[in-house]
C-alpha cells in the first residue's frame, strides 16, 4: 500500500486550523473530502503538526497510506483541481512505509511577520500583525538569542484543559518520547531571530517542535521587550518561571506562517 | 462646507464592487456608513468611477462635503479606526468645492496581473488571474501597442441593459461631455502595454476613461492573441467592428487593480 508524502501550501484566513473538526472547514478536513472523492477511500492525512485557525503555511507536510493504483505523478493534479485555491498541493511523492509527517519530523521552522507603517495595505492584512507602536527592535533581536537551545518552554505553552492535545498541536515530538517522558515541556530551538525586512519586523523560529502557542507567545513576549515593560534578560526568567503567567500575551494568528518542515 | 478627498486602497474580494446596493457589502456603502458613525451625516461620497465585485484598488479616489467641523487631519485616523481592514485610507486633504472626484479626473491607469507558473500560491489566488497554459507574450505585446490613441471602444464595452449603468461604470467621462454626445464609446488610451515581472504576465493600460468591463475585455481578448487565435492585427479589425461579439471573454475580476487616478 503506498505511502505518499504531500508538502501543501495554505491560506489559513478561511479555515478553522489544521484538525479536522464537526460542521467547521479545516484543512485536514478539506484535504480529506477530496482524497475521498478521488479515490473513495476514507482517510485522515496526517500532518507534521496542526495549525491554529488563521495561521498559514509555505510547506505544511502531510501523509496518509492509499490502495489507490493512481500513479504518483497524477496526485498533484488530481487533488489541485479539486482543491479550492486557497490549498495548493506543492509536491507529491511515495515514501518508505515507516515515513510519517510527524513522527519522523526532525525540525519544524515558522515565520512571524510584523508590519511597521502607521496604516497596513489591506492586501496584507490577513498576513500580517500590523502594530505601527514604537519598539525597540534592537533589544527584540538580542532578546530572542536568549531562547535558543534546550529549555522547558511550560511559560510559552498554552494552558490547555485536554493535555494530549497541548502536546500536539503547533508541533511535533521531535525528541523521542522515552527520553522525556510524555508530559515533557522541554523542547531545542536551533535558531531565532528577528530581522528587518522593508516594512516588515520579521521572527524565524526553528525548533525540535513546537507546544501550543509556543511561537505566538514568544512574540507577544518579545513584543513586551521591544516596548520596554520588559528587559533584554527577563526572557531567561521567565523560561526559567515554567509558568504561562509570566510571559506575554498570545500575538494574533494572522503572521504566523509555518515556513517549512525538516526530516 | 468643506470638500474633502479621500484617496483609498481596498481588497475587493468580499466587496460587491464599489456602488452603494442595498442588502450587500459594497465600498461605498461601507465608506457612507463609517462617515455616518463619525459626523452623524449620511452622505455618499463619490468615486472616480465604480469598480466590480472582486476588482481591487491601490488608489481609488473619492469625494464628498461635509459639515463636520472635524480638522482635515483628523479625518485618516477615525476612519481607519473604522472601516475594515480591507478598505483603508492613505491620504484625505481638503479640496476646492468645484474638485470632483470623476468629473475632475484626466485619466486613469488599470494593472491586470496573469500568473504564469503551474501552481498558484495560495496567497495570490484572489489577486491575480492564474494562466498556466502556453501563451505568445512578444504577441500580446505588440497588440497591445495597437489599442493607444483615441477610438470608438464598443467592442471592448459590456453591452448593458442600461444605457447610463454602462456610461459611468469601472471609468469617468474623460472627455467633455458637450464634445462628443451623451452615447459616445470613444476613449483615449495613451499607455497600454504587457510586461513580464518574475511569474507574472501584466497590464498596465492609461486611458482617459473606461467603459464598463472595458479592461478584462481587452484582456480577454489579448489572451486570444497570445493563444494565436487571433493575429495581432486582428486588434485593428475588432476596434473598427464597434461589435462587443467580435472581441474575446471578460477576463476574471480579480486579476484587476485600479492603481492611479490622474487629476
Amino acid at each position: 500500500m503506498p505511502n505518499l508524502k504531500l508538502t501543501l501550501a495554505y491560506d489559513g484566513s478561511d479555515f478553522s486550523g489544521w484538525q479536522v473538526q464537526p460542521a467547521t472547514q479545516t484543512i485536514q478536513g478539506v484535504l480529506a473530502s477530496s482524497i475521498r472523492r478521488i479515490t473513495g477511500e476514507k482517510i485522515l492525512p496526517q500532518g507534521s503538526g496542526r495549525t491554529d485557525a488563521g495561521v498559514h503555511a509555505l510547506a505544511q507536510v502531510a501523509t496518509f497510506a492509499t490502495e489507490s493504483p493512481i500513479p504518483v505523478g497524477n496526485w498533484l493534479t488530481a487533488l489541485n483541481d479539486i482543491l479550492p485555491a486557497s490549498i495548493r498541493v506543492l509536491r507529491a511523492e511515495e515514501v518508505p512505509a515507516d515515513f510519517h509527517a510527524r513522527k519522523s519530523a526532525k525540525s519544524k521552522t515558522y515565520r512571524y511577520r510584523i508590519y511597521r507603517p502607521a496604516i497596513c495595505p489591506p492586501f496584507l492584512a490577513h498576513y500580517v500583525w500590523h502594530y505601527p507602536y514604537p519598539l525597540n527592535e534592537a533589544a527584540m533581536q538580542q532578546a530572542a538569542g536568549l531562547i535558543t537551545g534546550e529549555h522547558d518552554f511550560t511559560s510559552f505553552a498554552a494552558v490547555d484543559p485536554e493535555r494530549e492535545k497541548s502536546l500536539n498541536h503547533e508541533g511535533h515530538e521531535g525528541t523521542p518520547r522515552e527520553n522525556r517522558g510524555e508530559d515533557s515541556n522541554v523542547r531545542r530551538v536551533s535558531a531565532s531571530r528577528w530581522l528587518r525586512d522593508g516594512d516588515e519586523f520579521v521572527y524565524t523560529v526553528r525548533g525540535s517542535g513546537f507546544l501550543h502557542h509556543m511561537v505566538r507567545n514568544l512574540v507577544g513576549t518579545f513584543l513586551l521587550v521591544g516596548k520596554g515593560t520588559l528587559a533584554i534578560a527577563d526572557m531567561t526568567e521567565i523560561l526559567e518561571a515554567r509558568n504561562r503567567s509570566a510571559a506575554g500575551a498570545t500575538a494574533p494568528a494572522r503572521g504566523l506562517c509555518l515556513l517549512e518542515v525538516e526530516y
